[in-house]
């Protein structure tokens, strides 16, 4: 087995699938090491599973504002059949095949930079293979749930991303910590499959924090009507769970502790930077790897470093690790051929990626919100129309409820930001993300005619606001 | 009361209404005329109606690919009520209401071109009045049901439109002629709704004859499997139906006659022109009325007789009716001034309308087909995606079936039409209606991420199966 290849990638998540597969394409040889399995978090144990265990709460709630529909109990145990069949039973054979098939080899260990070009990789079996890599090496480790210094936290093992969604039981009484979208996603999840007493502690004031500030308003009315306790504002001081597993005790900065079953952390991620050899080549250990436009690292002599996906802190989504992946890919290929692809450079996350939170109502969002806008210089008006008034809405189910805002930028005409919070609205979000990357000038957006009666109807009701 | 206005619009339906509200905006007082009710077809028997009675269908179909939950009974009395709701129970008092509050006067009664300028109304206590236009006279009256000359057929006093989705009673045994957007709907309510035995006869090749060819055979698998009868390349040779409302007998071509309940005709549209006064000025009783791209009726000295909808024959979607209405309000605003807006020209017809056809799975599609584009002479490739392989789509139900074509413009390198079929498939299409009509490059498009996981990801799929 040849231990030298054009690029190692470390990391298999989807990333560092989509780096392999461009810089093949590309004419170069590849390999992919990693650690657990191919596919990486979120095949196994983020979107994929948390979209999984939503749907069926998500229908069911559509199905209760039809009218002449009615729903038996959910069968949470075909619901979590149905999250392992999702994940493939957490087997990544499909996933290895598929790499070997782009073909590149696979190598399932450990894998830590060693100097300039240099992998060292421990394998299952404890042996170790030293990998160098004539063009580049790629780092697509990803992130990991960030567990805040409260006291007694780390003691009690608290469920992370991870646990939650690969869960067997639901808790009866779940208390979550964070009010991000992994918390909102899952807590609704557990929420709807079961868990009753369900309540998740804020820091701050509010849900979805770094979204227009409606969409947390609704989603907060949504998880009251359904019974949801949500608490802004709430410190925890201390976590006490005498028995590991067992009864989960959350001491509050005010107000008589909570007990509950399980208990969930959401409050943040970190790069999965640790023990990485980031120090063989002079980063920090543990730290995001800074990248310029093309997914080269910065600081390191001779380019030889890219780093695509979560760890490089760009946005922490897997459709934008895959569409840095993709311009990493063709980008070292170039270089190999001693070419510039100049138009391979990441423009998509300086837009503002775009992001979908699979809660009742659904949120997603591209570009800019109104405050980031005005914050990062741009002279912006936003309008703002409420989604359950558009016909194609009303039509979707009884007291549809939802709003939507488009931010325009009043010197160019464009949109630079878009949101919508509605039901099924997850949908809604690429044609705000074409507008806003291809810089469409409204008046030209005004001849886009929305289908009627579509939700997306809702497009013609903006520019209208606007006085189009 | 004044007789006479600077803008009288004959027809008051979404076109209608749309040229009012944008012509007195801009200054200009105005009136509607309509015979029926406020808000026309659409409202009460068109879109509004079919897809209350279509959504729970489609619901219900969602619900099944989805392991975990489970459906009762559908309970069609609750859904008709609905509908009923949905269409304010064929009371209008809100739409005039909207309209009074433009401002702009309602008089219900026929209205008939009288000459230049001038329009004869006779209202509904059997009067008369005579309005004078100042600037303009607008025609919205839209179309209605084409009946095809079949021995019998309009005797039999069949189904329209108009009445299958104002069902209700819903037909045991349903005969359905026809294979578009009406008749594959409509067969798919009924059938859902308790019409057992429902039977399209289609006189071509295959349902949905203007869209992509896989779009109506994808449908015809999904209503194979629902157990409803498409019986293409039909020749219907005679109907028979000895008692008013009783029991149809349909004698086809080749076989055995067809019993039935009831027979839906939905065959086509025919503009609703016929005894409007055309005549009068110099136009042809019942047939479209051409208009150039302010909407202004060609062959009509002075340029005082506009035509906004259905009735011009460009695309018969209450959408489109409404953009031409847009523009053609504002432009008579403007011409009224003294201006030329140039900008507010009918852009959209021209490169396609978007549509969808809200059956189970949806189809839906801008601009042209494969077939239509390289007929218009321009050099495209198309490129396929099964959509079932998106894993947003899989995630919404087992067993997804869908399929997404995106035609390209090789010269320019820009879509110049887009197909999805699939379920839930609606909302998808105004990112592709964004993409062609501001001919966003495909290396443009190419920076615009869809959002893992959701069904756009097609977008991804199709870009790279083009080799971007």
């Amino acid at each position: 087995m040849a231990d030298e290849f054009d690029v190692i990638v470390i990391g298999g998540g989807p990333a560092g699938e989509n780096v392999v597969d461009r810089a093949v394409r590309g004419g170069l040889t590849a390999a992919v090491v990693e650690e657990r399995l191919a596919g990486g978090e979120c095949s196994y144990w983020a979107c994929v599973p948390s979209k999984a265990l939503l749907r069926p709460i998500d229908l069911a709630g559509e199905v209760r504002r039809v009218p002449g529909l009615s729903l038996g109990e959910i069968d949470v145990a075909a619901v979590l059949a149905h999250r392992d069949e999702a994940v493939g039973r957490y087997d990544d054979a499909g996933q290895v095949r598929w790499i070997e098939g782009v073909p590149a080899e696979f190598i399932r260990g450990r894998g830590r930079l060693d100097g300039a070009k240099r992998v060292r990789v421990t394998t299952e079996d404890g042996g170790e293979r030293v990998l160098t890599a004539r063009q580049a090496v790629v780092l697509a480790t990803g992130s990991k749930a960030a567990v805040p210094p409260v006291p007694g936290l780390a003691e009690a093992d608290p469920w992370t991303s991870h646990e939650v969604t690969a869960a067997t039981e639901i808790p009866e009484r779940l208390v979550v910590l964070g009010g991000g979208v992994v918390a909102c996603e899952m807590a609704q999840a557990m929420h709807g499959l079961g868990a009753r007493q369900t309540t998740l502690l804020v820091r701050g004031g509010g849900l979805l924090s770094r979204m227009e500030p409606f969409a947390g308003e609704l989603l907060a009315e949504s998880f009251a009507e359904a019974g949801i306790d949500v608490r802004t504002g709430a410190g925890v001081v201390g976590i006490e769970r005498p028995e590991p597993g067992g009864k989960v005790t959350v001491h509050l900065a005010e107000g008589p502790s909570l007990e509950a079953d399980e208990l969930l952390v959401a409050t943040g991620r970190r790069p999965a930077t640790h023990d990485l050899g980031l120090t063989s080549v002079g980063l920090a250990d543990g730290a995001n790897v800074e990248v310029d436009d093309s997914m080269r690292a910065t600081g390191v002599p001779e380019g030889w470093l890219y780093a695509v996906g979560d760890l490089n802190g760009r946005n922490l989504l897997t459709h934008m690790g895959k569409y840095q992946a993709r311009i990493c890919g063709d980008v070292i290929a170039a270089r190999a051929r001693g070419e510039e692809l100049s138009e391979m450079r990441d423009l998509a996350d300086g837009y503002g990626a775009p992001q979908v939170v699979f809660t009742d109502p659904q949120i997603c969002a591209v570009g800019r919100t109104e405050a980031a806008a005005r914050q990062a210089g741009f002279r912006v008006r936003a309008v703002d129309y409420d989604m359950g008034a558009v016909t194609g809405a009303y039509l979707l189910g009884d007291g549809y409820r939802g709003r939507a805002r488009a931010v325009v930028d009043e010197d160019r005409k464009v949109l630079v930001g878009v949101t919508f919070a509605g039901p099924g609205a997850a949908e809604l979000l690429h044609a705000a993300t074409i507008a806003v990357t291809a810089e469409v000038p409204l008046d030209r957006l005004w001849h886009a005619v929305p289908s009627f009666p579509t939700v997306s109807e809702v497009w013609l009701r903006l520019l209208e606001a606007y006085g189009l």
